[in-house]
């Protein structure tokens, strides 16, 4: 199935939670640390207490490129436990040149058949490509980041008034050829969403900035939901999957969803 | 010994070459492909053969993920094999959220003992700073690249008439409170280098896009040397590895570099 057509599917069921599975050794809770593989149990645990209330998850290499080929191949083995009608974000962020970009598009679509990534447009057109070559998969263009450091370039103003996220959203909407595109665009402040949901229009959207970064869910679904728009996820990393450090870890992780879902319902009528 | 000093030393040797060991497996001689390890095999012979005469190797991460932990492991053996007194640098635009990031740098320097990085700088301070506070490293960050989409953004023009790659290296000089920041810039066009050199000021350079991306070592060096600059490498990665098909590609790859030691010795006086 065409990733986007997963979303969507997801988004009809009334899930627009995406889980962010972030797993840092150095904070999972200690009863797991006996075991073979300490970050897939856990990973393992989450997922199948979270994938029936849950649209996906999003993986960023980060927490697994850090132990090396022992961290890709957890990367690997949590993949394969994920339930194949959730949508998989490999969070990478990743663009070169296009000869480059080549090689990490095969290594994120081929090699470890996620549905989705993360990419960074600093570089541009061509580096950008390679991944929208993929035409069933959806490839999210960083926009708006949820951290404070969004200030230092992603909100200059351009000398035609407009800000520079705002050209790359402008830019995405031209590169679309597939209807393959979409946004990362972060939430902490609901204002800038509220201004950009226009120029936004239908392109499919990862929020980020829920929960330990400070961004609202009900604000983020008030405002999409005012202007009719579908496809999207909110992701929540931490506030998830740290929500208790007890041995009901997976447990509090479902409520946790379970409340965001709820609140879905009332804001979204599902 | 700091990374810095490292560039240094190979530049007052006269040795300025930065081989890009973006090696792939579909393109390497087909005598080698019935080893058990035809990439680090490869990459061993290149190394072997071009480290009296290189400054040091980038090491392009798009390359090896491809693999996943085969990849990886191709990379840790490579850099095994790479004499300590060669920069070793880690080609991976890396940038995310400073939690985040913070995971990324500790798999580059950490586990993979890199000297050195590639950071893409749209994600602003918090993003790149975990890099930077490794103190003893040396991060390079994007500021203009060689490829055509670097028109896309990089070359937009801000409200006060600057470029955004301008406003980026102005940033990089504020963070670089340890002295271990320097630039990506390419060299595709020798103008953009030239107007740029007072801006840069003293501000190590990595500099891709000669050769298969046709910039000029030539153009390069003279324009580096009129400025009287020092500390950086000017980065090959096809135009050597891939010099020859045949059974003596590393000798080839020896000659290549040699040839650019030469004309650096003609332009520079080493």
């Amino acid at each position: 199935m065409k990733s986007l057509n997963k979303l969507k599917k997801k988004n009809e069921e009334g899930k627009f939670i995406c889980v962010g599975l972030d797993t840092d050794i150095d904070k999972i809770p200690g009863h797991l640390m006996t075991l073979n593989k300490p970050v897939v149990e856990f990973n393992k645990q989450i997922i199948e207490s979270t994938s029936d209330f849950a649209a996906g998850y999003k993986l960023n290499f980060a927490f697994y490129e850090k132990d090396g080929k022992q961290g890709l191949e957890n990367l690997s083995e949590t993949i394969e436990l994920i339930p194949k009608d959730a949508i998989i974000i490999a969070d990478a962020k990743r663009g070169d040149i296009g000869n480059t970009s080549q090689m990490y598009a095969k290594a994120i679509f081929d090699h470890f058949d996620f549905d989705a990534v993360t990419i960074n447009p600093y570089m541009g057109k061509d580096s950008v490509e390679p991944f929208i070559s993929f035409s069933e998969k959806l490839i999210f263009i960083l926009a708006l980041t949820s951290n404070k450091g969004a200030d230092d370039f992603e909100k200059l103003q351009l000398n035609d008034g407009s800000f520079l996220f705002q050209r790359v959203i402008a830019k995405v909407k031209d590169w679309n050829q597939y209807n393959n595109c979409g946004l990362v665009f972060g939430a902490t402040k609901i204002e800038e969403l509220k201004e950009n949901i226009n120029l936004i229009a239908d392109l499919p959207l990862l929020i980020p900035g829920v929960g330990a970064q400070g961004g609202s869910f009900d604000d983020i679904l008030r405002v999409l939901s005012s202007a009719n728009r579908i496809n999207y996820v909110v992701n929540i990393s931490r506030g998830i999957i740290y929500n208790s450090s007890s041995n009901n870890f997976a447990i509090s992780a479902q409520n946790e969803i379970k409340k965001y879902n709820n609140i879905a319902k009332s804001i979204l009528g599902y």
